[in-house]
């Protein structure tokens, strides 16, 4: 069983934390990834296959999650063998930057890259800067194609954009062309289109693991 | 283009709105059902499947659409020939009863049922009561079968789950059982397994529609 750490929130205090977190991430040559999306985006199948992808390159991961209960997602990942630690908000719909600090000390990790996976939600993490040094957003393809239009201060926040479950791009009906022009008034961020549930089958990952290498190579 | 509300909240007063509301509802006949669910849940098809049931059925729909922006929802509720109406957010992450109120008194409608699609996001809509009879999760298989064991508020909130998509869960691996057993944990609110998104290969919608009309001649 995975230790968890539940979230007491400090209003206004969060851009101080943010400022605090970035200065320590880039003390301990760590790139701090914040992952967001919907509820059952795929994050977590995402980031997985990600520290595997990273760890045949030679960079370390660690993972903190972001969940409103449970830690599901930690023992999976400890499990894998990657240092993991479960925040939970117990209601709270997004996490802020001094709860990722109070992870981030517990998981007494240095020179690799830590994700930060949010919690499942569209909205309010785009109001809560972390001191991350590169904020993805993970979209599955069944959401549909049309929420660049609607969810703007997320889809206008983000540095990296990845089409999650891409093999139901037919199934689903899924206009990428449509889902770019939306994204495109907003944010010039790279689009990636990935698989990344069964690991034999995973597919994409690779480019996205290029450039989380190329940030890390940047502060590191 | 169909007309846009633009939401202002007022804080603390959503109680007194809510009771309103289901004043007004009852005043005035109608059955309000407000359908909540993760961004890209199906909320939409499935509330134009479900219209169209009950109108075969000699039931008259309205529909509220909340959304951060954009009319997309409601222009193809127009489109189809329902009476609806746009909520903007404007970034706001729930509906209040308040701006329920307003888009109700512009429909202008009167005994029937009146579906409120609620802003795509899994945890704030459930702390704010909107006065309406009936609360319905729309849960797209693909979101994968862990969300109530994660969403425990939202889950314990609703008198309905709606199980979307369904013709995927073979192709995503959904664990049905599983879902409803971290359902079970918090509400014994019914199940319904659908497809809504193509009009001939609908299937479930006649379930959910048994029920609306059920509570619709209570009220009624």
């Amino acid at each position: 069983m995975s230790e968890v750490v539940i979230m007491k929130e400090i209003k206004g205090l969060n851009e101080e934390y943010a400022r605090k977190n970035r200065e320590q991430f880039c003390n301990d040559h760590v790139l701090a990834v914040n992952v967001m999306g919907a509820p059952g985006a795929g994050k977590t199948s995402f980031i997985m296959a990600l520290c595997d992808e990273l760890k045949a390159h030679g960079i370390s991961s660690a993972v903190i999650e972001g969940d409103l209960y449970s830690s599901i997602d930690t023992d999976e990942f400890i499990d894998a063998g990657y240092a993991s630690l479960q925040i939970n908000t117990e209601g709270e719909c997004h996490i802020d930057a001094n709860v990722v600090k109070q992870g981030y000390d517990r998981l007494n990790f240095q020179n690799g890259v830590v994700f930060i996976e949010n919690v499942g939600n569209l909205i309010c993490p785009a109001e809560f800067d972390l001191g991350e040094g590169l904020r993805i957003i993970t979209a599955s393809v069944p959401e549909g194609d049309d929420k660049p239009y609607k969810y703007i201060p997320m889809y206008s926040y983000v540095d990296a954009v990845v089409l999650t479950k891409c093999d139901l791009i037919d199934a689903v009906g899924f206009d990428t062309e449509y889902f770019k022009k939306g994204l495109r008034a907003l944010n010039d961020a790279p689009v990636f289109e990935t698989v990344a549930k069964v690991k034999e089958r995973t597919t994409g990952i690779d480019k996205v693991a290029e450039l989380i290498e190329s940030k890390f190579k940047d502060i590191a």
